[in-house]
C-alpha cells in the first residue's frame, strides 16, 4: 500500500489562479512520488477577512451558527478550484466540504474542537486513486449537524487531524516562510533555519509568538503522534520537522528565541486579600473569551492586606478585558491602570531543563542591553520576559548573539524566494 | 396550523447588506402577518459570474463536480446573511445549504433535476418557531451524496419544489420588475401589468422570451399544483399571480407580446432527402447541448431530391452549433449559410385556442408595418414570428396596439420604482 501523504496550504499559499496551480503542481508531484495525497486548504487569501466584514455590514451581533454557514465558504472554493488545476495536470481529483471529509467538532460555532474524524470517504476516494482535498478550518457538529468551524489557524488542525486518522506518513504544513527559525529573520538577519525541533519546544515557541504553526494544530500532533514538516510553498527544500522529543544530551541548549509586539498590561491595586477576589477578576475575563498570558502578584507591605494584580492580554483584546472588569470596580479592586506599548521575548530550548544557568544570562544579556524586565514567566523549557515594546527586537538580537544560535543554514546565505 | 408562505428572492433582491436586510424585513412582516415562512435566495448580484470566471482562470475545461462545489457557495453566503439580519429583527432563523433542507437531485452536474424534496429538515425547523433560508440553485445528487446545481435559474425551481414538499400557500417570486405584464414597458410604456396569467400561457411566454419566471419551474409549479405570485422586491403591491386555468370563456383572446432579439439562424442546403438525415443533423446539435427552437424544412422543386432546412438557435450558441455540423459537411448536406441579426416576436393568449382569425389578424398587422416574416411557429395559445432583429420593437409595439393590450394597469400611471 502506498504512504498517506497530508499537504496543507494556507490562504497565501492558495491566493490567486497563479498560486492555485502552483499548489495543484505540487500536489501532483508527491502523488507522481509514489503517495496517496490528501491536500488540506484554507480560503484564499483575504477571503475570510471580507466574508466577516460582510457578516458585520449586515447584523451587530452576527449568530454563530449562521457565522460559521458564511466562513466555511471560503475553503470550499479553494478545494473546488484546486481540484480542477488537478484535473487539468491529467489526474484524478476530489474535494471535500469538512463535513463530506468526517471532520466531526462539537457544538461550539466559530471555535469547535474536532472529536472525532470519520475518514472513510477520504479512504474510499484514495482507494479510487483520486488525490481528496479537503476544506480546512472547519467540520460538522456531532448532534445538530450544523457547519462549525475550527476558530482562527484551523486548517492546521484539520491537516493533523486528517493525518492521524489515516495515519499517515507526514502532514506536510506548506507556508511562506522556509520552516521555523531560530528567531525572526526579519529581526535577526542570521538566524538559522532548524531542521528538526521538538513538539514540546514548538508548543512554547507557539504559544510564545512564533506564527508560523498554530499551537492547536501542534498539541493535537503530539497527542496523535503525528510528524509535521513545516515548510515553503514556493520552494522546494527541506523545511523543519516537528517530532517527540530525542536523547536529551544531544539537545542544544537553547533552541530559538522568540517574540511579540501585541502585548498589553493590565494592574489592577487595591484587590481585597480574600479568597476568591482572584477568581472573580479572571472569571470575568474567561467569560469574555479573553486570553490572559502572565499574571503576577505582589503585596505592597504598606497596601494594608490589599493586593496589586498585574497581567499581560493580547493587545486587541484590551478593551474588552477593561470593560469586562468595570462592573468589578469598588470591591474587587480600588484603581486599574493599563499599558498598552508592551512586547514580549522568550527563550526556547529543551536542553534548558539541565542547565540552571539559563535565568541568569538571559537576565544579565537584557541588563547589559539596558531593557527593563517588567514581568517574568518560565517552564521547564521556556523564559519569558515582558519588556517595553519598543525594545524588543534589540532584545531578541541580543539574546540570539549571546547564546550563539547562528550557523550556517541563515536566511541570508539562501536563495531568495522565488514565487 | 399557520399557513406556510415560500418567498423567494433572486440576485438583485440580495445583491448588498442594505437589500439583504430589506429582504430580511419582507420576511419577517410576513412571519409577523401569522405565516410559517421559508425564504429561498439566490447567489448575490455577480456572485456566481464571478465565481465561473475564477475556474476559467484555474482550468480550460473545469470538472462539473468541482464546478458546482465551487457555485453553490454563492447562496450560502446570501442565505447565512440574511439569516443574520432576520436575527437582529429579534426572529429566530437558520440557514440550510440545498442538501440539509432535502433537495435531492439526479447526478447531472451543472444541470441537476429535483427527483425528492425530503423536508424533514425544515418542517421540524418551522415547527420551533423558526424562518428557514434555504440555499437555492444547489442540491445534493441522491447516490454519490454530491453536491448538484440546477442551472441558471435553478432558485426559481428551487422555491417551487420546496413549495409543493410543504404544501405551501404560494410561492412568491420576489424580483426586480412588478410582475407580468402584456409586454416589455421598456419598449411598450402604456403594457398592463396582468393581475393573473394561466400555466399554460406563462409557460408560453417564458418559452418565448419573457424573462421574468424560469420556463422549469413553472412547470414543476404546473405539475404539483403551485400558486406562483410574482412580485416586486421593492414595494409592496400585488403582483401576478401564475394559476390553474380558469373558465376559458372569460379568457381575454391575446394575453401578452414577448420577444427576443437574441436570435440566431442557420440554413442547411442540400439535405439529403432519405430517412435519418435530419435526424443525424439535430442530434449533433443536441449532444452538443443546443436547444434548437423553430425547424423550416422546405424542398425546392428544383433541388433533385434534396432538402433546405432552416433552424434557429440562441445567438450565444450559435458557434457551438456551427462546429458541431461542420464534421457532417458533404454527407448531410452541401451548404451552411448564418444569420446572426435575427429576433422573434410572439402572441401568446389562451382565448387564441376558439379564436381561428388571430394568426391572420397578425400576419395583416406585421405586413402593414412591412415586417418581413421569415419562420412561423404556433402552439393552441402562441403564435411566433421570426423576423429581423431590428424591426422586433416596432413589431411588439403594433401589435401590442392591434390587439389593444394596455390599460388602466399600465406601468406609466404606477409610482416610480422605490427601493
Amino acid at each position: 500500500m502506498e504512504p498517506v501523504i497530508v499537504m496543507k496550504f494556507g490562504g497565501t499559499s492558495v491566493a490567486d489562479a497563479q498560486r492555485i496551480k502552483h499548489a495543484a503542481r505540487r500536489i501532483v508531484e508527491t502523488r507522481e512520488r509514489g503517495n496517496r495525497v490528501v491536500a488540506v486548504l484554507s480560503a484564499r487569501g483575504t477571503t475570510t477577512d471580507e466574508l466577516i466584514a460582510m457578516a458585520e455590514e449586515v447584523s451587530a451581533v452576527p449568530d454563530p451558527r449562521e457565522m460559521d454557514m458564511l466562513l466555511s465558504t471560503g475553503e470550499r472554493i479553494s478545494c473546488a478550484l484546486c481540484a480542477m488545476a488537478i484535473h487539468d495536470l491529467g489526474h484524478r481529483a476530489i474535494s471535500l466540504t469538512g463535513s463530506q471529509a468526517g471532520i466531526v467538532t462539537d457544538e461550539s460555532h466559530t471555535k469547535a474542537r474536532i472529536i472525532d474524524v470519520r475518514a472513510d470517504r477520504i479512504t474510499r476516494a484514495l482507494d479510487e486513486d483520486r488525490i481528496v482535498l479537503v476544506a480546512g478550518f472547519q467540520g460538522v457538529s456531532s448532534t445538530a449537524r450544523n457547519v462549525t468551524t475550527l476558530g482562527r489557524g484551523g486548517s492546521d488542525t484539520t491537516a493533523v487531524a486528517v493525518a492521524a486518522a489515516l495515519g499517515a506518513e507526514v502532514c506536510e504544513i506548506y507556508t511562506d516562510v522556509r520552516g521555523v527559525y531560530t528567531a525572526d529573520p526579519r529581526i535577526v538577519p542570521d538566524a538559522r533555519k532548524l531542521p528538526s525541533i521538538s513538539f514540546e519546544e514548538m508548543l512554547e515557541m507557539a504559544a510564545s509568538g512564533a506564527g508560523v504553526l498554530q499551537l492547536r494544530s501542534v498539541e493535537y500532533a503530539r497527542n496523535h503522534g503525528v510528524q509535521i514538516h513545516c515548510r515553503s510553498s514556493f520552494e522546494d527544500t527541506a523545511g523543519t520537522v516537528v517530532l517527540a522529543e530525542g536523547d536529551p544530551m544531544e539537545q542544544p541548549l537553547i533552541t530559538a528565541v522568540t517574540h511579540s509586539v501585541a502585548e498589553a498590561r493590565l494592574t489592577l491595586v487595591g484587590v481585597p486579600d480574600e479568597p476568591g477576589a482572584a477568581a472573580r477578576i479572571f472569571q470575568a475575563l474567561a467569560q469574555v473569551n479573553v486570553n490572559v498570558d502572565m499574571i503576577v502578584q505582589n503585596e505592597p507591605a504598606s497596601a494594608g492586606g490589599r493586593a496589586e494584580i498585574s497581567f499581560t492580554v493580547p493587545r486587541e483584546d484590551l478593551r474588552t478585558a477593561s470593560a469586562a472588569l468595570e462592573p468589578l470596580a469598588g470591591e474587587s479592586f480600588t484603581e486599574m491602570s493599563r499599558s498598552e506599548e508592551m512586547g514580549k521575548v522568550s527563550i526556547v530550548g529543551a536542553g534548558m531543563r539541565s542547565h540552571p544557568g539559563v535565568a541568569a544570562k538571559v537576565f544579565t544579556v537584557l541588563a547589559e542591553e539596558g531593557v527593563n524586565i517588567e514581568m517574568i514567566a518560565t517552564s521547564p523549557i521556556k523564559i519569558s520576559c515582558v519588556i517595553a515594546r519598543d525594545r524588543v527586537e534589540r532584545a531578541v538580537q541580543a539574546l540570539h548573539g549571546a547564546f550563539e544560535l547562528s550557523g550556517p543554514d541563515s536566511i541570508s546565505e539562501e536563495q531568495p524566494f522565488t514565487a
